[in-house]
């Protein structure tokens, strides 16, 4: 089995509460992404109907059930192209809307991510955090991990997927205006603090007001930057990523001299029961 | 109380085996920061006497008792200037070295941290792992929480550290050649996922073949860049913290459609058992 992929994100616009135009950008991409010899195609959260719904009852029509048809077309262009996709979208559970992502691939749906982290802003305000652990889904040789957009500011998450064994951690995300530190440092100190590849893919446009930011990344295991997108326009991004250099967790810079492991020198006895403290609710959440 | 701070960062090179030439040093410089305005002045890891130690018997007559003598000469320098200082120094306790550091000010030791998450590396391949607890110190209306080098790769020390209730997070480093992107991007995002001030505090020169990088920073609480030295040069950085807005973990973007809370979104219940999950010893470390 090849030991490394090649994976795209796909920054692009995404149309407010008109699915049906993302699907036919979202296939188009798809098959462009398929003939740079991608494995996976990472899209933005909410790709499938946009993010800046004004209230629960907005949104509603446009979130779908997982797996759903949406995952069963995805799935289906997928089995046509031979890669794997994931993809943000609003999924409906009873009364319950969640802030999702899906990995689907030619054999239908392989995992799925409810985002635990919201914050107060677009449809965010509406949906219930996300209520199921972390998990790694394997894609050929590459185990990858999923989280979304702010839950990428609390390096408890992406911690909890290096640590589950992710080689890669996908990041959907609608950063908006104010974000541009988050861009430009964060995805980087992820991948190094935990040796994995991590891939941020944001949207462009505009929805009632918010900028979106661009500036996807994918980042290489030492925070170093392998593809970037600009800040306002559509572009699909493409790396090589390599499953043993993320799992070698041990790094040799001049052997019996300068040596760290990422995860053997971590101390979980000195900071655990104060890294877990509860912290009291929020105060003033307005909602 | 005033409710600011002038803080500098001391980016200086650092003799190897020479505390009095680095005593001569430190006490300059902390002259200037006074000068500045500065309450609190940072020095690097191991500014006392060097980092590249051979061997334990090599380091041994370098280190020093916390308070022990030098605590009581910077502290008499603190007095004499008005001044609170933090800086690095081995420490000895027993039979057992410690990577320290101290703080002092002008009625004596304040705090101390020892190293906890030892890279193999220079004088840390003969330390002893710290062993006490996270703790944060006053310095007028700021409290400081202190962590060294490798400590701020590990988001769990700064978290600990904000969690715990500290303003700024001070880390005296000696990063050394290939940590280019921790210098970049990780005093960045300690600053913003915690919402504190950050102020990562390097050494310049030479020691043993092995050239530290320089770049000192002192960050935001969004992450954004107060001060910034160069690569290779000596540098006083300094900038002025706001402990109203480090405390302030609520962000409001545009009220009641764009607002997050750096400590209140956390979902300890989500990620605890992962992230605390223990890692076996690791493998293949050679002394």
């Amino acid at each position: 089995m090849a030991k490394s992929i090649i994976v795209a994100g796909v920054q692009m616009d995404v149309a407010l509460g008109n699915p049906e135009a993302n699907h036919a950008k979202i296939e188009a991409r798809l098959a462009e992404a398929a003939g740079m010899g991608a494995a996976l195609a990472v899209f933005p959260e909410c790709a499938l109907a946009g993010y800046c719904f004004e209230s629960l009852d907005e949104a509603r029509p446009f979130a779908e059930t997982v797996p759903g048809p949406s995952t069963s077309r995805w799935s289906e262009t997928c089995r046509k192209l031979n890669l794997h996709a994931v993809v943000g979208m609003l999924e409906t559970d009873g009364e319950r809307l969640f802030n999702a992502c899906v990995l689907v691939g030619p054999k239908g749906l392989v995992g799925a991510y409810r985002k635990i982290h919201l914050p107060m802003l677009g449809v965010d305000r509406f949906t219930t955090p996300g209520d199921r652990p972390f998990e790694v889904w394997s894609i050929g040789a590459a185990r990858v991990g999923m989280h979304i957009c702010y839950d990428g500011a609390f390096p408890e998450a992406p911690r909890a997927l290096a640590l589950l064994g992710a080689d890669l951690i996908v990041l959907p995300t609608n950063w908006p205006p104010g974000t541009e530190c988050t861009a430009g440092h964060v995805p980087n100190t992820r991948a190094l603090e935990n040796n994995v590849y991590y891939m941020a893919v944001n949207r462009v446009g505009v929805e009632r007001g918010f900028t979106f930011i661009g500036c996807s990344k994918i980042c290489d295991t030492d925070g170093g930057v392998l593809a970037e997108a600009p800040h306002a326009s559509e572009e699909i991004l493409h790396a090589e990523i390599d499953v043993d250099r993320a799992r070698n967790k041990r790094l040799v810079r001049v052997p019996g001299k300068h040596e760290i492991h990422r995860f053997a020198d971590r101390r979980p006895d000195m900071y655990g029961p104060i890294v877990n403290l509860p912290i009291p609710p929020r105060q003033g959440r307005s909602e």
